[in-house]
């Protein structure tokens, strides 16, 4: 027996009202992957999360919040379009690692290590020279890979996109990119990376 | 058949390392209220909280998150001290009220709506005159009761705790003081005030 498949959009930025969520469930969606956060300072994440949580209050017929992988499957069966949250850069943990896993708690189950630009844990797909993950950028995967949240490498270069594959203990994603082979623009991924992933 | 009961420290600020926690084990208390802020802004005390999320992982076999009721007694029966947060004042939600759904899910299970000094939302037991609730104060006293967020009016003034009393849904707490007839403090909380509480 195979079990019916789930249907997941990889990455979402919108308007997120009542219409969006409401064409989510009727597309056959389960679960939306939803960034809350591109260069937003810790403070101001809190500020979108707590937008969530009003939309969770006025749409609970539509939308569910997501931790694991058995909240998408709930949705599914509620009949609801499962929520969850990812940054876009690593900019709402602020150089302390400890608010990774906070974040984490809060519903957070993706974070993208640089966006296009160097960040303080790895280089961008548009910056010249990419050297790599970080120091720091080390640590932090660590710690991803302990709570669960899952290293999205879509704005990164193409080093610190191999070194990241190489360094998690996890599998990493890229949730939105195109094979460079398909059309050589800096933000698609070459076959060889494709193959490491 | 009665239940056995449940030991739970009403409130503690002290020095949280291992020796600390022993003790509390040890003494047979079965949750601790753990005060995470005095007058932390949300971005400070999101790093207390960090420093928490530490301790648990550091140590695993002598302390619990409590979310719940529920959770104390399995605390109990693990033979582990349950910890949940409180906030001694209101400076942790800056006056944004979706903050305080925010650090209920975080394990923020009390607040004092005001720390002896009149705060935006009610008037503290030091100052000359007590105001009452404010307007904010209400509402913010409706959020918590809808979120589970215990009112605590420890250092709150008499007018101000009185009107809590009343508008708070759910019962509320005064977790430290003790009653004015015993001792003509101004922190201490008056017979027609422990009536009515």
């Amino acid at each position: 027996m195979t079990a019916a498949p789930l249907l997941i959009d990889g990455l979402q930025y919108c308007r997120w009202d009542r219409q969006t969520l409401e064409d989510l469930r009727t597309g056959g969606v389960h679960a939306v992957h939803v960034t809350v956060a591109y260069w937003e300072s810790a403070r101001e994440t809190l500020t979108r999360l707590a937008e969530w949580d009003r939309r969770f209050e006025a749409f609970p017929e539509l939308i569910t919040r997501v931790q694991s992988s058995q909240d998408v499957r709930d949705a599914k069966t509620q009949g609801k379009v499962g929520v969850f949250f990812g940054f876009q850069h690593c900019s709402p943990i602020e150089e302390e690692i400890g608010l990774v896993e906070l974040f984490r708690r809060l519903g957070v189950l993706f974070m993208q290590l640089t966006y296009n630009n160097q960040s303080v844990l790895a280089s961008g797909c548009y910056e010249q020279h990419d050297g790599g993950v970080s120091r720091f950028g080390k640590e932090v995967i660590r710690e991803m890979n302990r709570v669960g949240m899952v290293v999205d490498m879509s704005h990164s270069g193409e080093r610190s996109t191999m070194q990241a594959i190489e360094l998690s203990g996890r599998p990493i994603v890229v949730s939105h990119a195109n094979p460079a082979a398909w059309h050589g623009a800096l933000r698609n991924k070459s076959d060889d990376l494709l193959r490491a992933l």
